[in-house]
């Protein structure tokens, strides 16, 4: 937490954008256009066999609307382009985010037509920042997610991120592994997300090291002599002789054995579990815990749990880097006011609402029974999810909660799902989200005018 | 192309690694295994339903391997691990990346069990650069993998890359957009892989424009007033309404009216392409084209190409972004040799070849007729596909190819392979690719050695 992610490097991520923000924002600067606007980010349904997304990204979010400006680098750039004015050109070099943003807070369990963010803002402002902000939110949100879900399966038994090599690309990287650590995930293999968001770092062994050594003793004994806490990977010739190797290493090395654990990443996981821990029980090594991996999600992470298998810890990699089951959300950045007036999209039907709103979360007993989506200004029963945590470009300290506090936050809400939604198959019925009445007629009024416009 | 990407700060490219990299690598250093070893990074089986693969990502990986060094600040964070001594983390501060890499070159069709690219470099160097190289290798080489299908579907037809807002993260952002160019796309909305790489962006209007406007014909007209040649989104209220006003604009612009299309964005687009067809050109406005997106993949883009409906381009975002079908690959970089003798995992059964390959192609009339992957030293008919593009840690020229010419080869080799491997349906049988008979009799013997070891 104490170091600064300089992975965005300043001089570029102005232009992280799609060219026709950049194009908009000379007509809106051109006809001036720069009334206050609202934009919502949400998702309009959840993907098939889900049951909520965790909200992620707002971090992201605030750092980059924070020090968004434009370099002169990028500047020239845009000038070559040959569709900007040496004028337009100028007020983007002066272009800062001077606007608001409320929020749901990370780790927030949500659910469709339900705002993870608002940003209110003149036109411009708020429309360039529309692309970095849903690139960073719709990943963060979708690897939370799936997180919760693999953390939910394992139920309790630690789950170390180990997809890093999978991963698409070094900035999901980074971010899936705080994103990960946010749904409920211990540690990750990632070393630089242990550098720049202070999660926990884990590792093995690869099964190079084990080949790369005469043979499999050889190798388990240097690296044990090194780390005295180690996980050992056995499954590289024959599992259960690399299991029958480690209770070897106990005899020889005897008060100076201290391993920590045995990896199994290949093979009947159930089964090769259940002789690993008979042969290292039988050899006097019952502290000696079993971690597996190799192709895992949250359905066989379940699948092993409930076969009462002994695997004390998983390592998740590419199906959960990836989101494999659903490797995307159906989220929108939709234009929901401007000048005061609300304004929706007819063609995407009626799941659209106009103007700044609310979430009201209600519960009892500590289990969520449902949320109610409202016009902002009305007061419902509940807990409002949508905080402001940034005004005039300045994020206030509601912007601003350490990594570990976003990730009691998140374990707390998952908790108070009601059991068939925290559950990994589909919920009937699915969360209930109301709309207001207020909200409804609102929609329906902004809907005739546009209609008859 | 005249541009550097700054994007990976030198700050902490060498933090993007697994810990077990840096475990392994002390084990190794303490243990004076510093003998040559070879990795093989290769595919071991094609997603279901894919025919072929377009290997990319091979600038990424030399430009990282060329400057790879850690920083005194990646070195403070190592050591505030408690894991690593101090004389290690010295040897960690002067090391260098002073190997070989051979590589087949970007943009070439690959298939199962064929190198993308080999490693040879003293055992530590070899195996740190284990988790960036899978990192960028295996998303570029998905990126263009798919966009490789959308354009093949779209069949000469321009597309253009939409998918920047939800891939994962800005880095996939950045080399997806150079990876979906070298797959066959032609544009894309990405400013800032516009700068990087010199690829042609493009994008239109959002709806949000349209909707901050009072009414349609104000936003066209301001639009098609500052960019001549634009193309305006019609869908957001009524789309037939919207091309009329489209025609209208035109008698009103009378010659100053320049629109160079529109975009279809939702419902459905075989139909509602043919109708706005018919309202342009009855308006005069044959020239005007029409370019459809919204949730297109290979599958849909075949679809409108196949119902001969008057689609002049596409924009494809989110399904091609992800990867949607298939969001990773069975790609492994795996130890294939140490100190001169071949090394193979035998878990993993009989798909893994031990030692230093290269793969032969065998064309006839233009069409490729089958590949064969040998030892090394082999020499076999047809082409040689891995060349040696880095040699003691330097590039030489065969690394360095310019992205035009990438590209090229890739539409050219794409082009080449037999028409039952171009098509969208799994081929029946797929292409074939033989192991020759010394790398098998090779393996046999590895697996042998390794079994009674």
């Amino acid at each position: 937490m104490n170091r600064t992610s300089s992975w965005v490097s300043d001089l570029n991520v102005s232009l992280v954008t799609d060219l026709y923000q950049l194009t908009m924002l000379q007509s809106y600067w051109r006809e001036g256009m720069e009334e206050e606007a609202t934009f919502s980010l949400y998702s309009r349904r959840l993907p098939e066999h889900r049951n909520f997304m965790v909200a992620c990204g707002l971090e992201s979010v605030l750092q980059y609307l924070e020090t968004f400006r434009f370099t002169p680098e990028s500047l020239e750039y845009l000038a070559s382009l040959g569709s900007f004015s040496g004028e337009f050109l100028e007020w983007l070099g002066a272009f800062r985010f001077r606007g608001e943003v409320r929020a749901v807070p990370e780790g927030t369990p949500l659910f469709p037509q339900e705002p993870i963010l608002e940003v209110t803002a003149p036109l411009p402002q708020a429309q360039l920042v529309e692309t970095f902000i849903m690139n960073q939110v719709h990943f963060q949100t979708l690897a939370a997610s799936k997180a919760a879900r693999v953390a939910l399966a394992a139920g309790g038994r630690p789950v170390v991120d180990f997809g890093l090599r999978r991963i698409h690309g070094v900035d999901a990287g980074l971010k899936g592994a705080r994103a990960f650590y946010v749904g409920g995930v211990h540690a990750t293999s990632n070393v630089l997300a242990g550098c720049v968001f202070g999660i926990p770092v884990l590792g093995t062994m690869a099964h190079s090291f084990v080949q790369a050594h005469p043979d499999e003793e050889t190798a388990f004994k240097a690296f044990a002599a090194l780390y005295p806490w180690s996980t050992l990977l056995v499954d590289t010739y024959d599992t259960l002789e690399g299991v029958r190797k480690v209770v070897q290493l106990r005899g020889e090395l005897e008060e100076a054995f201290k391993v920590g654990g045995i990896r199994l990443d290949s093979g009947d996981l159930v089964t090769l579990a259940r002789e690993a821990r008979a042969i290292l029980d039988e050899g006097g090594l019952k502290e000696v815990k079993i971690f597996a991996s190799g192709g895992l999600d949250e359905h066989s992470v379940l699948k092993i749990v409930q076969a009462g298998a002994p695997v004390d810890g998983f390592g998740v990699g590419t199906r959960m880097s990836v989101s494999a089951d659903a490797p995307s959300l159906d989220m929108a950045y939709k234009l929901t006011s401007y000048g005061g007036e609300g304004r929706l999209k007819l063609s995407l039907g009626k799941g659209v609402f106009p103007g700044r709103k609310q979430v009201f979360r209600m519960e009892r007993d500590g289990v969520l029974l449902r949320d109610v989506v409202a016009r902002e200004e009305e007061d419902l029963p509940g807990r409002p999810l949508l905080k402001t945590v940034m005004r005039e470009g300045v994020r206030l300290p509601e912007g601003r909660v350490p990594l570990e506090a976003i990730r009691e936050h998140a374990t707390r809400e998952v908790a108070s799902l009601p059991a068939r939604i925290r559950a990994l198959a589909p919920a009937d019925p699915p969360f209930p989200v109301e709309i207001s009445p207020r909200l409804q007629a609102y929609q329906e009024a902004v809907a005739e005018r546009f209609s008859t416009g």
